[in-house]
């Protein structure tokens, strides 16, 4: 039996929201999603690190059973990235971005991660997510993410990426900008008509929504009282819904639902602290208990 | 039996959005509410209009059989407003604002109107509001709307209406306003804690929030595949939610759980054209089959 594959970045963060500020913390799409995925299944995971990667970044990853064969160690500094939240949480505001190692970074796929049961392709470069797909046998299930950068500079190679996965996980900012249509629900039947069976649409505090042939599902945030740092709410949702999907095996609509909500639970924890901290002290326990919350969020009665 | 008795504003919209335009159309809070009402009780609208006020819109609103016998007909010109969307669908720029006949509007409530059984304070100065509450036999409940510009500049008067209604039905900017304070579950606390024992904060294409003092609850937005003007979505949101409450008579948890999915139902139609048109042709069997709609829109199976 394969495991879940991820390909992302692994970072240094340095966070400034109006509940405080954390400097070179532990980041990265790869990073965030694969410690997610991880509360669900077994995750190996392709990233690159610099030489100023410590030993306690390494521990906390391996404590959390991620096989990091495919975490290259690289002569070099780790990507860095610093950002700034309003109130509105919703969106950061990019103030430094340092590439370092992950500038020239190709994914190298260790021999025993190349029969993978799920894929994602975090947000890198298309021709490196493309490179990726090339390399591994076909899995259950692909995922993919992306952002502006790319829908704008590769549009192209990432639609070629689209032909091949299953399900793509962007914000409605990316989805607007890559169907050319202010209408969510014309984007999404035009990037359905072009590969993906699934569009998954991250909304920050305003949930999710899904489009799929068989439907559309949509999911409020769960409301909190406290949210300290967004950063990786996306790959943490992504992470629990992959990990979920991967652990299931149930990629039916309705199985994808309950992803969806694994995902939302999981990205509700994570902004609940700065950097991985809440993810280093959840149980399952309280995961699934948040699940049952979000029944009771949503429920309504039908007509009789 | 009483009637479901709303105070509120009838107007002239002139609208601009990226799908058309339209000059001089139908509008009004009281306009928008009662007409979407009707769909489910016996309505009483309390509003003012100028000598322009044309008999095609009196027959609508009587076809409906809405009770215009607290229509006031003064000398002057009906409320003019004037406004454009962008593709951004969820905010309007306003252009214009001619009060007109509004501008000395004091609600005069007929006789029968005094003993309604359910009564909605539409988005007029609290003052009016506080004055209505103090003319008619308390009802089962009372909902109430308002706006920046009110809690900008009467917030005490705001404060003491709230003290004596049931629902608050605002928007996320205005509940922010409100609450000083980014976190809605926070302004929710704050608003609860002074009066209402529902708080229902309005997202537009984003959906609802319901906090109550037995839980939250989150729905979201119907995705539509045309939205042409979201001009009295608000509204007529309000509407179906009272409409329905005030003709189930269940004010429990549950029931207003139900009647906030009413409620999103005809915003969800209404939008889908200018003005009221929508309305006018919109039937009981279409309603209940977007409510059947919205069931599986949202459904998840619970954990096993």
């Amino acid at each position: 039996m394969g495991k879940l594959l991820v390909v992302g970045s692994v970072a240094f963060d340095s966070v400034k929201t109006p509940f405080g500020e954390a400097s070179n913390v532990l980041g990265g799409s790869a990073t965030y999603f694969s410690t997610s995925a991880s509360f669900f299944t077994d995750v190996n995971l392709i990233a690159v690190v610099g030489e100023d990667f410590p030993q306690e970044h390494l521990e906390f990853l391996k404590s959390r059973q991620i096989n990091l064969d495919g975490l290259e160690h690289r002569s070099g500094k780790t990507f860095r990235w610093r950002g700034e939240y309003s109130h509105h949480l919703n969106e950061a505001q990019t103030l430094e971005t340092h590439l370092n190692v992950l500038e020239t970074f190709r994914p190298k796929i260790p021999d025993h991660y190349t029969t993978p049961s799920a894929l994602f392709l975090g947000n890198i470069d298309p021709e490196l997510q493309l490179d990726v797909l090339n390399k591994v046998r076909r899995p259950s299930i692909v995922a993919c993410d992306t952002m502006n950068f790319w829908i704008d500079s590769k549009r192209d190679a990432l639609w070629k990426v689209l032909e091949f996965i299953d399900v793509l996980v962007i914000n409605d900012g990316e989805a607007r900008a890559l169907g050319e249509d202010a209408n969510l629900v014309q984007v999404a039947k035009k990037i359905l008509s072009r590969g993906p069976k699934t569009l998954i649409i991250k909304r920050g505090e305003y949930g999710v929504l899904m489009f799929h042939q068989d439907g559309i599902f949509g999911a409020p945030a769960f409301p909190l009282e406290t949210v300290k740092d967004p950063t990786g709410a996306g790959d943490t949702f992504a992470g629990g819904f992959m990990g979920y999907l991967s652990a299931s095996g149930n990629y039916s609509e309705s199985g994808l639902r309950q992803a969806i909500i694994f995902g939302s639970v999981m990205a509700s924890f994570n902004v609940e602290e700065f950097s991985l901290d809440r993810m280093k002290r959840l149980t399952r326990e309280e995961i699934d208990s948040r699940y049952h919350s979000f029944k009771q969020l949503t429920h309504f009665e039908a007509l009789s």
